[in-house]
């Protein structure tokens, strides 16, 4: 596959649009895992130079995919199974600490866009506790906790200033060991859509998401680690009318000068995306799996050996 | 221009791709005007007869439609200057009654879906007089007041009942002279949308709007005229891919059995649809557009002899 | 006790004015049991004439309460075992059937007004049926399934009709076999606010609730049974402090002519509630626990014998 | 009036507690003022010293409360008359300069408790122009415009941390000129209610307003000066009780030790408030009443010279 051009938050279909053949891309490690019983195809990109991040169009560092045909269905457990399958990823991504760690999660989006809500509205149902613990002390608590505080920052529209602006000022206040940035995602393909969950520690970066949150919300602008979380919820308008076209070329074997052609719609299409009509629903339901992933994920210092998936 | 697949609630697109040329199409008749002033085009489509209605695909009524470029803008004042245009129109439409007349508004369509709340959001900045009347009786008012009373009956996954059956219902309970059922549209044009108001006297049809509300709402179901108000909001995202691919082959010349392409896209783009990424703000301003016309429309018996435009 | 003015909506705290001394009132009777491993006390305050009625300033009929002090405390799984524990109460005084049944849930309450959200939010996570069993079929269901349909009405200063007016008109149109009712309702004590739950067959009364519904949503005037779930979410705010100088005088063995002392103060504090400053969480997790429980009861037609308590 | 136990945000109420009779408070000023026009008494109570600050309760600096009945009514415009005048008072107390302003607004308060929502739905209606000027330059207005930025903090029961430390980051990392917070307040009397606003440049202090942010938010703690705007929407439960009480004693010329009576009441009612039935209809329209007066206060830097009231 080769794509004209590539708008997706999933490092698994960047990468997929930047090798040529079925040969490996440099610089790019990949590592599958199926679980069967739970139908989650585990897919780990790694990638380990700067060649590697130019050939994908991504930042160096790790990506998590989590292909889950399930999530798709209403389960009233909200999908408990998969939460699990997320926060043993999510752990093995977090630094590795045996005291208790401090983290500051981000809700990144817009709470009014429904297909933009994912981050604003898993944060709604997290387990908060640092001011219990700053209040009551560590002692009070059976065991070891965790601190976990959580920040909706709200979009640029609402807010004048860019996320990066907010949520750097509140790590130098409140001085977390690591954030975790929950987030809307663009993919590519209407198929991946409410069904792949991505686990980064490369942060978010500018263009990402649903929203527009301009500055990078990465480990380098705010001096701990920063891994993102996020579901793609739309695609691009105009991908999907690009990609209908190049099909329709490559069928009927004529040379389009596809950037003319889509000039006229693509401007239009500027800034208009496709999503489900059940959305609500959808976010609903996702934003409950992710919250309860990082719920099992969070709530203790984990004191046993964790065997992390790949790090053997 | 000839559409293979029309799929807009807005008779203005349905009666432009049915007509094979310039000429006008039986039993549809077609009025313009444009009030430079406030930059707004007032259409007219009267459908006259059984085979204009077949003709169009829309009902016999008559379809009015507001082209207001100046909606899709922010205005501090939600563009005033539109609600009483919107207002003139809704008024004529209207049962025309030197007495109080009680009207039950509906807000259709999905809270909890943005680019699907129009209809509720205009209900929230109603002015609800009907509770006040009959307990405090006429008298008590200034000058005659109109009976307003409003409903947002949810969508069927949320109630497990067609908005018929719960509309129907209250009908018959709180007996009003006439309904107006606020409802966001799907245009066929990208350019149309958050920028065309239509209100016409035929109600909602199966398959109209964002939602999907099965049963139609009708005066012919319902019993007491129907009026309905609706704004675009949103294109059909098969839509989109299949104007895109039909201007393609037309500029290429080539012959191409357009269902056979479509048919793997459009099983995709199955109830998928295309908005902006502005939606919030969009709705929240446009709502507050139609309430304002509605309160202006409704808040008193029009005493005056309102000369309605196209009924001279 | 003996208190000089009623206003509670729990028939348990109204029994408790209505009687003089320790014995009993001719007319209601009382059955209570206890949950040890729970903590749930259970009581059934069944007023079988109209003299026990007048006695206790509530319709016949039979009243469950359910004190559950856990209620108050915050749970990752909003109280399962009081969910189930509500269920079975729900299941024994719905109409006994074999076959599916049709249960209208009515969320009755102002969902903009946190105290008064209860209804409206139960709903919002309920297992909606009818829709998909009216358009497939029974048979696509492993098992019966019984039909649930939901309505949140909203308040009368929203719509400009009472409550039963919207309900009446609903059930005559899609014609349930049960109503279940949800509301928030008054306590007279503060030590009963949410964490009592009452269950009834005898409807929701005018001037019952946070909110005012104004006429009896009962079966004698919808023609099938109600059946009403409320928790205590406010107390009056003349109540309480109705309470305090009573208590005061009676201390103070002063005879006070309590109407004219309140009168200025009840006349300021009419329209007034008292409520706890965490009721946002507290309506969440509650709504949470009725519509599990709600969920449990009407899921499945109930083919086993149930033993219904207390009616043995 | 010598109130035994004091609970109010605003510093007139707190003033006269505090004063034994008519005469005045040392270090204490009063300023009073009435707009027959709009009905709106204006009083500046000036605190001038720190014997001043003991004897009332509050912290040095200017009161300025705008009692508007008016403001208890129902209105198209959301009370356009009082917004002006408000603004003319923000004006007055905000940095004095003829270049652009940088504002942050945050908007206090818990979003999902009604009472406690003033803040935030205030924020929801501002013109945010910050990163606007931010992108486009200055340049791209017709006349020079401030630079409005607006933050939703939430509750510490959400985020885990302290407005403070929330507000602290941005306010180093945005560095506006002025800080305007924006909260529910509480009264001592229940005649207060939704129908007084007050603006001090002294900021928000621990245990004010309807929620609890603990740390002050202050000129001191964020070295720039910080105007808080309220408006009481809540009594304490315990206030109205205790108030009651003494009232009742005084008028039988009893003797009683309040604390050893009230202890019981308080306790139970401590965190309880007192709000009314229609808080949702006062937030929504205060809160516009506020938003009005913030965009209009805010949008220019004013060139003229303004009179301020007071200062002359």
């Amino acid at each position: 596959m080769n794509c004209y051009q590539v708008r997706t938050d999933l490092a698994l279909e960047a990468r997929e649009c930047a090798k040529e053949s079925d040969e490996e891309i440099r610089g790019v490690r990949l590592e599958e895992d199926y679980d069967e019983e739970i139908e989650v195809k585990t897919t780990r990109v790694i990638i380990e130079t700067k060649n590697g991040a130019k050939a994908v169009g991504k930042p160096m560092g790790t990506y998590i995919t989590l292909e889950a045909p399930r999530l798709a269905d209403p389960d009233e457990d909200y999908h408990r199974e998969i939460s699990e399958k997320l926060a043993e990823q999510i752990k093995c991504i977090l630094p590795q600490t045996d005291s208790a760690l401090s983290v500051l999660v981000v809700g990144l989006g817009n709470r009014e866009v429904t297909a933009d809500a994912l981050g604003p509205e898993s944060v709604d149902n997290l387990l908060i506790t640092r001011h219990m613990v700053k209040e009551f002390g560590i002692a009070a608590y059976h065991r070891t906790t965790n601190l976990i505080s959580a920040i909706v920052p709200g979009v640029m529209a609402q807010t004048g200033m860019e996320s990066l602006e907010i949520i750097k000022g509140i790590v130098q206040e409140s001085k977390p060991d690591a954030i975790l940035v929950i987030d809307a995602l663009a993919a590519r393909s209407v198929k991946r859509l409410n069904r792949t969950i991505q686990v980064t520690n490369t942060g978010i970066h500018p263009g990402s998401g649903v929203g527009n949150h301009r500055s990078a919300i990465t480990m380098e602008n705010l001096l701990v680690p920063v891994i993102a979380i996020g579901i793609p919820m739309v695609v691009d308008a105009a991908t999907i009318v690009g990609d209908a076209l190049q099909d329709m070329a490559r069928k009927e074997g004529i040379q389009i000068p596809v950037e003319s052609m889509n000039n006229r719609i693509m401007t239009e299409l500027n800034n208009m995306y496709v999503t489900g009509k059940d959305i609500d629903a959808t976010v609903k339901r996702l934003s409950f799996t992710i919250s309860e992933a990082l719920n099992m994920a969070l709530k203790h210092p984990d004191q046993e050996e964790t065997e992390c998936c790949g790090k053997a």
